[in-house]
């Protein structure tokens, strides 16, 4: 996601003063280079995070982690710099009921140095705004319920094993009962949700249920050969009730992929009157990552603390990237 | 549409202050009953728009007409009694350059009485909106095409005769060859869209294309069967390209349906990535008027002018009408 991130960056105009990485193989090499890009760019990798920060940036661009317990020292080091950040976290798309004191002391540090955190992605798009400015059309909801389709193999082995892409069922199955799963970003992009249409969760329920290979499928990402009756993906779903009496769902299947398969998504709004929303081949991994480089102007310009995706503006396209002029 | 804008605002709470209507089987009746509500409202229709006007009212919902220069003097008559308005009239979305003259005769009426006037309706989701949001997940923009599917039989007879339905093509041919033909909201839902995203117009084109009957087909609004070769539809097309690169195109099918048939939206973004968005079953009349309601806190908001849609913050659900408590 890093890579592609530094060429939208790179074709926008963005002024790019540091890179920062942590993998021996990336330290010390051209930007460019460690992107793919088909040039470089001036600017090495460096592992050291503080010294790239203290030189100063508007932004920096976090594509790391998917939690913020996990993110949280790498953010609050930017914004101790007095460097906005963006970054395609889910959990801080709306971080205030699933990690509160983590996003609370975020939002106070963000304050105090001036500067504003803010999560984009896909879903800034295609499961908070385009949802909630369909609700525009609507006179009254009685339900909201969204289904989303995504590759697996889009986002690398991590990704797949954190899925348990490969275990047999019955593992899976036990895994989930002693151990619970943890929830993911279709909770707080619901919550971001009912948050914006100034309704208020009544209660959450959240479930997982492990997608079956019925016939041998081939995992890319981790190079191995499924056989009938392993898990080749998941469908995690949320379910909000609102005291307003509307009901939010949200069903994410990620997957892997037979011959000629794409990413979608489709919602469906029950209530007068009935209406209905799909973007067909929707790429969410490029899309997570052009969304949340339109998001920079914005987060720039917002005020200062943690802003979950809610409090933001509805996202927009940007031409060029021009947040500072250079010297 | 006056009819189904009325059940709206009844079920949302809004004070209905006065009624005004032209037709003489209206005036004088209660506007639960010629709303054909199943009660009455204790509002008598008054065909003296100007008492009623002055009697005060925090916005006059303004269902008649579809273009600026016949709706002029109404608008101007609420915005002189310090009323602000919203319409479903299309041209208003974006009259800058369709209707320069009166548009910026009422923009200074409406700063001039501290009011705001602007339109609605379903293009303001469907077509604007959605499609400015779907935008912000695009890296590069070539072109933006539309094409969009509406009932003809949904709005009555004067609308089926304005589109020639029943006359023979040849016959319509020649119409437009002889007298042109007015360019309709594709145009300026277009331009909305354009000024939205901060990009310039180079050039516009518009054009029309009959559809024509090739079997036998009902009008139900005319009360009459086409015959084959009859024109039972239009296809009214607006291509604008910018200054910067990207072309945007709307095309408008208004024609009768068959069994089955359904309104339908479906949007398809060129570059990078390719993006699509298809609202499939969208009903057009229905939510013309709800998202016109959903605006009337948006516009009695809005600070006061003749605000044209790219210029009103994106549409939103809303629970309750409350825009002024009774006393």
């Amino acid at each position: 996601m890093g890579a592609l991130a530094t060429r939208l960056l790179v074709d926008k105009g963005a002024q790019i003063v540091g890179a920062i990485g942590r993998s021996p193989d990336k330290v010390g090499r051209d930007l460019g280079e460690v992107a793919g890009l088909d040039r470089r760019l001036g600017i090495a990798v460096e592992a050291n995070a503080a010294e790239v920060l203290a030189r100063g940036a508007d932004i920096a661009v976090v594509c790391v982690g998917s939690y913020l317990a996990t993110m949280r020292p790498h953010f609050a080091l930017c914004l101790d710099h007095g460097v906005n950040v963006v970054t395609i976290e889910e959990e801080t798309v709306f971080p205030w009921t699933t990690a509160q004191e983590d996003s609370k002391a975020l939002d106070a540090l963000a304050k105090a140095n001036g500067v504003t955190l803010a999560a984009s992605g896909a879903q800034d798009v295609f499961w908070l705004n385009l949802v909630a400015t369909l609700l525009g059309a609507s006179h009254r909801i009685e339900a909201v319920v969204g289904r989303c389709v995504w590759n697996v193999d889009d986002y690398g082995p991590e990704v797949a094993r954190h899925l348990h892409i490969g275990r047999p069922e019955v593992e899976f199955d036990r895994h989930v009962a002693t151990f619970g799963w943890p929830e993911f970003v279709a909770r707080q992009t619901l919550e971001a949700l009912v948050s914006r249409l100034g309704m208020t969760v009544a209660s959450t329920s959240s479930d997982v249920t492990p997608v079956v290979a019925s016939d041998p499928i081939y995992c890319r990402s981790l190079g191995v050969e499924l056989k009938a009756g392993e898990v080749m993906g998941t469908i995690d779903r949320t379910v909000i009730d609102t005291r307003e009496g509307a009901r939010f769902e949200l069903s994410m299947e990620g997957r892997l992929y037979r011959e000629g398969e794409t990413d979608d998504n489709q919602w469906d709004v029950f209530g007068e009157p009935r209406l209905s929303l799909r973007n067909a081949g929707v790429p969410y991994r490029f899309t997570t990552c052009s969304t949340m480089v339109n998001r920079i102007p914005d987060v720039v310009a917002a005020p200062p603390g943690l802003l979950s995706l809610d409090e933001m503006p509805v996202p927009s396209y940007k031409r060029e990237l021009r947040v500072s002029q250079p010297d």
